[in-house]
């Protein structure tokens, strides 16, 4: 079986207004090391009767169709042996 | 400069309705090989002024105090140089 482990963050150019709350939390506890924080998904897919070659393909499909918004969004993702 | 990848994931015996919707929504338009959808948290925090040892340390804490809440969630994290 087969998994595929997607990560879906923010362009860089958008504004990530939950991140810079996280940020300014941890840093008002005292945590003044944290220069930024970006907040983004981690999907974990579980395949069945596909390669990993068609995994491939099958998984960039989700992501343009439904799991990312590439007007606002990037994505990566890796395909592993579950 | 050091970056931390954390990764925050609802823990196997918790419901992931949101997961489960995009399973359907998948399935729905013809992916059948999907088994199972979980989606969890990536986040990633830049990270100035401290060694990696140190790093280590620090964003355990954060995780403990701010970023994941135990009961329901698991997580793991890398820290990286940028």
């Amino acid at each position: 079986m087969l998994a595929a482990n997607v990560y879906v963050t923010l362009r860089k150019s958008i504004l990530d207004p939950q991140g810079t709350a996280v940020k300014n939390a941890l840093q008002s506890i005292g945590y003044e090391e944290i220069q930024a924080v970006r907040i983004g998904k981690f999907i974990e897919i579980s395949l069945d009767g596909i390669s990993k070659e068609q995994a491939e393909t099958r998984v960039r499909e989700y992501c343009k169709k439904l799991l990312a918004n590439e007007i606002m969004e990037d994505f990566r993702f890796e395909i592993v042996e579950k």
